[in-house]
């Protein structure tokens, strides 16, 4: 059974997988893949006619076709080797969890643990495993992101879950192990320490200033216009001013928006004409590229408190830099990529 | 010149290295030494005859010879590429630096930016191009800290300096771009935010019970005796208990100690055993393991406040699993080797 466990010196949480135990000899090197990724690959589980290799869907949608049989087009699936169980398959006595107890910064327990509970499902994106997200149509990458949002809300409503966390690994220095194109979502039974950082600087600039900061920051690197990789209508793309990854860029929602349930069919789409531009260029610039996508939205508001100041974003982190001793001990990344370049090699105006 | 801009969402600094700009192309794959490691490289600039391809020497120890010449048992050298250069070299007016200007957590300045002053050596700590940390003799790591700690006070006693980040990367995953083992020192021109976190942890805990929290922490764990690695009679290695990195390990002074200044002969001596022990112990776990080594000790309290509830350690974080999207988006950690595991490996109880 995973275990999240509390570190008091440096505030951060982590599970610890001890199922999955390793010893020295169990860690290999990350295998990069040879030569051109075939559109279908019969070894891979993620791929049409293999289904029964998966856990049993929780979510798909179909054009034909019964429940874990082809016919789909985006198919969730829970992780094989999850890094958090749900209650019921963990067997827990649901009186024994309290997701309220989360470690507080000024908490002076040195062995705070829960068991790790929660879940952690695989967002299969494509039947094509060679699938990319610059290769997709925009009704292709509307279809994904409607996805998400519908199993951010399913988990969001589980009552042992505080946050949800949906991210992409691409690439080996991404930590992808599957090359079959996937989201991931992991339901986390607190809200993380790095969370409640980001939204306590909204809540502070807010009670400051009383008004949004992310609103704020958009706008005015929209008036300045030397970060700005792409916009439309509903989303703009920033190079950060202070990027910690060279490329990095942030995709926000231009109107003020709290979380991302809040997602539309047009807002959908137009997020995914984003996207694919996006993607296209960074496919464009980068033979081979690894990044992290992690989206930051809160439970939609109706389960927790109010957060009317809160405003969802999407981070992608190219993974070209390798994080070492400044980054790790100082938290101090160094960029050799200034933003205003970055944003120019986008199409913006650096 | 090189600028450390504050990033108001994640409330972390990056040095924007601009002089060190890369366009996409100018990025390649981290390459792997193939093949047994020579004593010496001709081709290498830390290796002893080629002592003019590196910046003048600050520092050495020296059996024979005169400065930039062979003869040296351990050099330290400015890096030749600085993340951060030194305020004469910058050519800054320093009336134009305030290092009291650090950004605070409720800030809600936007676009916080001061030149990147500060400092960035290199320790060469062998003359052998493929010395380890395994391989040392006692003696010979003993001076590599006697150097490190030599340096470490100079850079403290730098009025632009705030707070000094020693640290090691070794192989590709832990970001080593040299083959020569060096330790590497950087001098920051502010106290980085994640620093000031994990030290109000200890000014916390301190307030609430009256005692060390790191004091606190290994006496319990020498107790419990389930994560001790190793330990002589001034040094304990200690697996935490909310390990991030698998196999990662934590070196901590057994008598309460504030910095990393204190460290006499003795405790020198103490240490380089740990460490060699320690080290023997990967090298022997594993055939290559890349990680970094971070100390974490502020400058010594003569300078600054007083801070008598702080106490210095070390931590190495191996590099075996990759950072990825949830680490990245929640900064929760996954590490499937429970620390009470690792310990058993290195001779610990377990």
């Amino acid at each position: 059974m995973p275990e999240l466990r509390y570190d008091i010196l440096s505030g951060t949480c982590t599970i610890i997988a001890s199922d999955r135990a390793k010893r020295p000899n169990d860690f290999k090197a990350a295998q990069k893949y040879e030569g051109p990724v075939p559109e279908i690959d019969p070894n891979c589980s993620f791929c049409v006619g293999n289904e029964n290799e998966t856990p049993p869907e929780v979510y798909a949608l179909r054009d034909a076709g019964e429940a874990n049989q082809p016919g789909w087009r985006v198919r969730v699936v829970p992780n094989k080797f999850p890094a958090l169980r749900s209650a019921e398959t963990a067997e827990i006595d649901s009186g024994m969890i309290d997701t309220e107890a989360a470690p507080e910064a000024d908490d002076t327990s040195m062995y705070w643990r829960m068991p790790g509970i929660g879940a952690h499902e695989v967002v299969v994106e494509s039947v094509k495993h060679n699938g990319t997200l610059g290769t997709y149509t925009v009704e292709e990458m509307a279809v994904i992101l409607e996805t998400l949002k519908q199993r951010y809300r399913v988990l969001s409503d589980d009552k042992y879950i505080s946050y949800v966390q949906i991210f992409r690994n691409w690439g080996p220095e991404g930590g992808a192990s599957l090359l079959h194109p996937h989201f991931q979502i992991i339901g986390l039974p607190l809200m993380p320490p790095e969370v409640s950082r980001e939204v306590s600087h909204f809540r502070e600039y807010e009670s400051k200033t009383g008004r949004c900061l992310m609103c704020d920051y958009i706008e005015r690197e929209t008036e300045k216009d030397e970060r700005v990789a792409l916009k439309n209508d509903e989303f703009i793309v920033l190079c950060p001013f202070a990027s910690r990854f060279s490329f990095e860029t942030l995709i926000v929602p231009r109107k003020h928006c709290v979380t991302f349930s809040e997602l539309d069919n047009e807002k959908a789409t137009q997020l995914a004409e984003v996207f694919t531009s996006l993607f296209r260029a960074y496919e464009n610039m980068f033979s081979s590229l690894s990044y992290n996508i992690v989206f930051h939205t809160l439970p939609p508001p109706k389960r927790s408190r109010k957060h009317p100041t809160d405003h969802w974003h999407i981070h992608v982190y190219p993974r070209l830099n390798v994080e070492a001793g400044l980054e790790k001990g100082a938290a101090v990344w160094i960029n050799p990529v200034p933003p205003e370049l970055a944003a120019l090699q986008f199409g913006g105006k650096g």
